[in-house]
């Protein structure tokens, strides 16, 4: 007989991920707010707080690890897709850093965005096939700022960025790739607050991709920045992007161990 | 007082577009299948009738162009963007063509992908600001083909591509970046045709993002290739790729017209 908890476990025709194995899963998350040679990332130790409360109250795991070297980040990467995750709904790893076009930083040096998610494809981690495997990444993707173009939300530029492609992963991204990812020094960044605010408000009853839509929403309309004094920089825009190779909806209320 | 069929006409904190202007809005299929100086691409013709008969269904205007040369899409394209637009709920273009990383063909030549978009930004097309924008691309990547890894859907790899990066805009691509989109001569391309499908049995009732993930499952497990006696193309797998930067749900089945 098929042991419903070892496997995806769901029929092949579901519109709903298994949400129901003995555990929810990890979620890591590689917190940087000091690094060795560039400046500090304050508020983002607030961003962390919010995500691990937030997180927890939804069954993950929440391993937190703080301002990683690069060698470091990496073992830890490798080790958590070594891990047998055959009891687990999912995976989530969330990059909380500075940034630009194609590539993060560690504490001491950059490395390319896809490193996140290359452990965790089917082939290198085959106890998560066929469950969701959810990337969050808060860093500015590039010094470009949008002014944004209208009455609400519509912003116009055009650029180009790398994703991994593969079933089964989601990668919602805080900003467009060449842009700047915006964050409040008391308050934290605008992407992770957003993100907080609905996993709170609509963790448990709405699936992902519409959650992160109302994320997108929070972003692009309720934020705006404020440098006054600085034109170059005052009263700018930002949209997250979503991309998805899901093939079914996640639902994290269906989950009754907590 | 605010006319609101003229605007995006929704509250700012709507989770949903307004999807009750006068008219649903324009879809325009840019069809080829055969080509200058390449492979015509049977069984377009056969996604292009069903895609048409599922979105007037769903309210919209069907425009149909066949084997455009490139100026004359070109010109299609930026006539249809200098439209107004106000009176309609979002735009719709389809293209169905053969392609590459990065670039479609035309009749006679190829084009940039974002090309498709690019006429439509908020700063070249006002009329459709905050309003749903909405690409689907049925076209190869690439030449990669994936044989999958798994029990059911997973699949390996990681690329690159171009996306434009805006509000409101969803692109969904039939396949990764540098990989084939399959085609049957006979039924269409598995990408159209789970489309098709879906609009069909999901178009009024479920959101987009919604739809398009069961799009991605039907994709992913329903179809493989067939090609005996070529193992290099025999049981190939494929998965699409949404890209949305949202900000509200899209909900075809408001609108009351149809």
């Amino acid at each position: 007989a098929a042991d419903v908890s070892a496997g995806p476990g769901c029929d092949k025709d579901a519109e709903e991920y298994n949400m129901r194995h003995p555990k929810r899963g990890v979620a890591l998350i590689l917190n940087h707010q000091e690094f060795a040679d560039v400046a500090p990332r304050r508020g983002s130790s607030r961003d962390c707080e919010n995500l691990c409360a937030e997180l927890e109250k939804l069954g993950f795991e929440t391993r937190v690890h703080q301002d990683l070297t690069y060698i470091a980040l990496s073992a830890v990467l490798t080790e958590t897709a070594l891990e047998d995750h055959s009891t687990a709904d999912c995976i989530m790893v969330i990059a909380m850093t500075h940034g630009d076009s194609g590539y993060l930083h560690s504490r001491d040096t950059v490395y390319h965005t896809q490193e996140l998610w290359l452990h965790f494809t089917g082939d290198m981690c085959p106890t998560l096939v066929g469950k969701p495997k959810i990337f969050f990444i808060q860093a500015c993707r590039g010094t470009m700022v949008d002014s944004g173009v209208s009455v609400d939300v519509t912003d116009s530029y055009t650029t180009s960025y790398v994703l991994p492609t593969q079933a089964d992963i989601l990668i919602a991204y805080s900003t467009v790739d060449g842009y700047y990812s915006w964050r409040n020094p008391r308050s934290g960044s605008w992407f992770i607050q957003a993100l907080c605010h609905e996993l709170q408000t609509h963790g448990r009853t709405r699936d992902l991709l519409t959650l992160l839509t109302f994320v997108c929403r929070r972003v692009a309309i309720d934020y705006q920045s404020t440098v006054p004094g600085d034109e170059n920089m005052d009263r700018k825009k930002q949209i997250p992007v979503i991309t998805s190779m899901l093939t079914r909806l996640v639902y994290f209320g269906q989950n009754q161990r907590v």
